[in-house]
């Protein structure tokens, strides 16, 4: 049986949603996968979590990150270098946000455990739309995975099938329905209801942030595409060469007059070649019923990619929420060498 | 730069597509991948191709089977066992047919192979539809990969996503339209053309074999159904587990019936779980518009996975000739630890 030691940074939704599932799934992924997991530290920006043993106490998955400081196994100031002496090499977690000009804090952990030999399952944007590159090619020197399914879209595999089902293949065009918010109210706009009401609705349920600006304005599709261009060209594009237009600016007639010809408006972020030059660009675009994400309605997202070798390939959906984007985490780190 | 020797076996279609393919992208891949891979032996059931260096001759994509013993490479008799004690261990393309009761002769030499250190891209299906459990046991005992994503749907990355993109998630069931041929016959009929007619178009245009029964009777998707469901659930189902309707017995009229209520007829293969206990069928469906499969037309193939924790996901299109297929070889060789 292999076994491997899992270090977690950060604890907001995506790390607290990854620790509930681990904490479930645990017993099942031994049974499965002949691993043997254990979680030795919880690591946020103030302190963190770590004990003599394992951390398999299912109360933590019952506390917010505010509430840590009251467990026993609270360490004040406790941080990633003191992990690296602690343990022989395993798997870091990440779940921080990375900013996304500088993708601090996360970047310079992620560069730090993988020079140091761990293997890294990334959640966090930021980092990879600073230099996925770099801290691919870190990765190769030092022997050891490093993976973020969670960033390009949660239990979507777009960056599984970008990387490994299209290897070999070569990429002439991606479009991607990547951001589930702006999908949403569209999807509401194209049955009538106005941009502020669809946007009112996102909010109640939990798919629009109380400041919508990262979804409406394009930003999670331009960073998103971004990374899976950068990933399947091998390319090094930054976030500035990406053409950027949200969907704020939308009229309700235009989504209307789509619709009455047939057709439903969707935010796509759009990887195209021209003349072998790749582009970037976010835009609404209509779509006509043939189109292979013609169907991706509501907060669901979908990618088709466009290939010399292997044809046209579309996948659509996976959960997306915190507990969809801990799934990801878990499956990449599987992927390392238990599958 | 890493390097691996290959070794193909058998020179039937997917065979020459994939010499073919690896010699159009030989350059490019060392470039990308920062691989060498040199083909080193091709072998047929009556001798096979080996020379001093490499194979990379363009001339060799030109020729067909019958043609090989013409060659200047050409040794009568040379068999793979003559290979074992000529090479380092490095990766076995398996393209022969396998029959479908006992897996051979396929299986006995993906066995050898696998238990002498070789990695494996296989393609044909025999081998997992008899053994593909026992088969990555014995990969999993020697360290190395057997990968198998050309045997179940081509340039679809079926096999990828219900082995690594799933991983540590529960699949509680798989719809797939796992068969070109019948689902362009099925198209077809929906837009008015009688059954034997549509199976004449299916055969002029190549998309059915001479003997299209192997389709038609729902064998190949019965196959690629049951590998997948061993694959994601790490069962030892038989190609007997598999309740098998194929569409011939199906009416113009039924056909034309759903049509008339806004839906499609698909042969679909199913996995189902009921009270924990799985279960494997092939049969024609009507489809409604909203299922996720509703709009893979024509010689196109398409898979819904639902699981506990990364909701439903659905893979649509990929090349499924054989150029399609040698994509998808290598592509799992690309894979093996070069992506």
């Amino acid at each position: 049986m292999g076994a491997a030691s899992l270090v977690l940074l950060g604890f907001g939704q995506v790390g607290r949603a990854f620790l509930r599932l681990f904490l479930e799934k645990r017993e099942r992924l031994r049974e499965r996968y002949d691993i043997e997991l254990n979680l030795r530290a919880v690591l946020t920006s103030r302190g963190g979590l770590l004990t003599e043993g394992v951390l398999h106490d299912p109360a933590l998955g019952e506390m917010k990150r505010e509430e840590l400081p009251g467990s026993a196994y609270w360490k004040p100031d406790l941080g990633l270098d003191d992990i690296w002496d602690k343990f022989e090499p395993g798997i870091l977690v990440e779940c921080l946000s990375g900013d996304l000009e500088t993708g601090q804090p996360a970047l310079g952990f992620i560069r730090s455990a993988l020079a140091r030999g761990w293997q890294v399952a990334a959640s966090s944007k930021g980092p990879l739309a600073v230099d996925m590159k770099g801290l691919r090619a870190i990765a190769r020197r030092s022997g050891v995975h490093f993976k973020f399914s969670a960033a390009t879209g949660a239990a979507l595999p777009a960056a599984d099938v970008g990387l490994l089902s299209l290897a070999g293949s070569e990429v002439t065009a991606l479009e991607g329905i990547l951001n589930g918010t702006t999908n949403f109210i569209l999807t509401r706009m194209g049955e009538g209801v106005s941009y502020p009401q669809a946007l009112d609705e996102a909010k109640l349920r939990g798919i629009a942030e109380p400041d919508p600006r990262w979804d409406v304005e394009g930003w999670d599709t331009a960073v998103k595409l971004l990374i899976l261009a950068n990933l399947v060209l091998d390319s090094d594009f930054k976030l500035s060469d990406v053409r950027r237009t949200g969907i704020t600016e939308l009229s309700a007639e235009e989504v209307s007059r789509a619709g009455r010809q047939g057709g439903k408006v969707k935010l796509l972020g759009r990887l195209e070649t021209k003349s072998g030059r790749p582009s970037l660009a976010v835009a609404p675009f209509a779509l006509e019923p043939g189109h292979p994400l013609f169907m991706v309605d509501g907060p669901e997202k979908g990618v088709t990619f466009t290939t010399d070798t292997m044809g046209s390939l579309t996948i659509i959906g996976g959960r997306s929420d915190p507990r969809g984007a801990a799934a990801a985490l878990l499956k990449d780190m599987l992927a390392m060498g238990w599958t």
